[in-house]
């Protein structure tokens, strides 16, 4: 198969949480989408972050979910007030929604086996848009769900993370995004600009950033050098770039250093 | 002067790079500038995270700056191809962008010191929108800029952040937002969701936040507790809040610990 010919996938990672743009805590869940739908051929191409406010949320699910093929969402879909992420995709997706009793059947099943009572709070849990399939929780049990494109998952990492097992099987991806990098310990961005520039010309469908970083030593002061990543769904294109700008690197007087 | 009669100054943050969408990098730009903007009395009520495109980047901050008061971007001021906020910028201003004197200069003394060699790649740091005014960059030199209320920063988190001292200063804040919390360590979200949803009724101008926490312990099972997080302009209702709060995790046999 040509893999220039196969379509790309795309995604969006919505991120619903007051505590993430407040700066209280650092996300990981983009991160970790976005490495585990690389492998299956699907490439995140946008994420916003938005607060517990249902028309933020409603507005951000129906622009993100009509642009990408696949949308995710995280957090908001526990017991407490706050929660309001399954009402919002319901209203997003213009469904109701209610306690159903395959998602109740497991969160009981759950709290039997943890000695907890099941109270009327925890039963919110169970409330899934009409029409939206399970995601399994292998970690605390309360399941996430599928609407249409849209997986909405749990906002703690740990319990996302064990969610996106059962989204595997159901994703349709596309050719498969390869990275890899080398490191040029000293060099300067400014150094090789021009050259990375007539390359990214050359081959127009391999992607080329250039990553400067700054490491500061004991002594205070500061290690730096650039990382210049390649990323292309045609491993032979891939390897002629890396090739070349591994070339460049030396012929700049630094040590190349392949990841 | 009553805090409560006093606006809420808003902010977005816009990080453009595709090293952040794939994965690549974790960001810390989003956490350091809503740590940063909290006590100056802004609260960031949105973040976006686009690709290194044009196109994309025009929409998100021609939306977002007349969203909120302030709006902050990280990322693409380099001197590589890949480096294309600046043109960005101002492409959804309307106005022009050439090499500007002054912020060739700074680029120029920063490189004698070092003994590189000013390229014409690196004088594309020195491209500004029209209008704009310059914002400092203590670690490596090259400007950030203002274009309005929009602040564009460096991606590099250490540089971002030496940048931010040269916005404080130009920043008209609100009302400070105050966070305290309590951890009730043992204590599972679905105790104290009713309780939390009927305080949150009774104090409407006050942020309730309730967030779970799984920690693996090294015999492999997770201790769990729960973090109550309460935010407010209003230091005397925050006050309340959190000893009801406090009581509450007490009468439900968990140590409360305040933070």
């Amino acid at each position: 198969m040509d893999m220039g010919e196969m379509q790309q996938v795309t995604a969006a990672v919505l991120l619903i949480g007051d505590e993430v743009l407040s700066g209280r805590t650092q996300d990981k869940n983009l991160q970790q989408i976005a490495q585990f739908l690389a492998p299956l051929g699907v490439n995140v191409v946008e994420c916003r972050v938005v607060p517990d406010i249902e028309t933020e949320i409603v507005d951000a699910v129906n622009t993100l979910r009509q642009k990408v093929d696949y949308l995710f969402t995280t957090g908001g879909i526990g017991p407490t007030h706050d929660d309001i992420t399954a009402d919002s995709i319901a209203r997003a997706f213009g469904v109701g929604i209610d306690v159903r009793a395959d998602a109740l059947e497991i969160i009981e099943h759950w709290y039997e086996k943890t000695g907890t009572p099941l109270t009327e709070t925890r039963k919110r849990m169970a409330r899934i848009p009409d029409g939206a399939s399970l995601i399994e929780n292998p970690v605390t049990g309360a399941p996430g769900f599928q609407t249409g494109n849209v997986f909405t998952l749990a906002g703690v990492p740990k319990i996302a993370r064990g969610m996106l097992e059962d989204i595997a099987h159901r994703i349709e991806g596309g050719a498969v995004t390869q990275s890899r990098s080398v490191k040029g310990e000293g060099l300067r961005e400014g150094d090789i600009a021009v050259q990375l520039g007539e390359l990214q010309i050359d081959y127009p469908d391999v992607s080329i950033g250039s990553y400067p970083y700054f490491l500061e030593l004991q002594d205070g002061k500061l290690r730096r050098g650039t990382q210049l990543v390649v990323r292309s769904t045609d491993d032979g294109k891939l390897d002629e770039v890396i090739t070349k700008i591994t070339a460049l690197v030396s012929e700049l007087g630094h040590e190349p250093e392949l990841a």
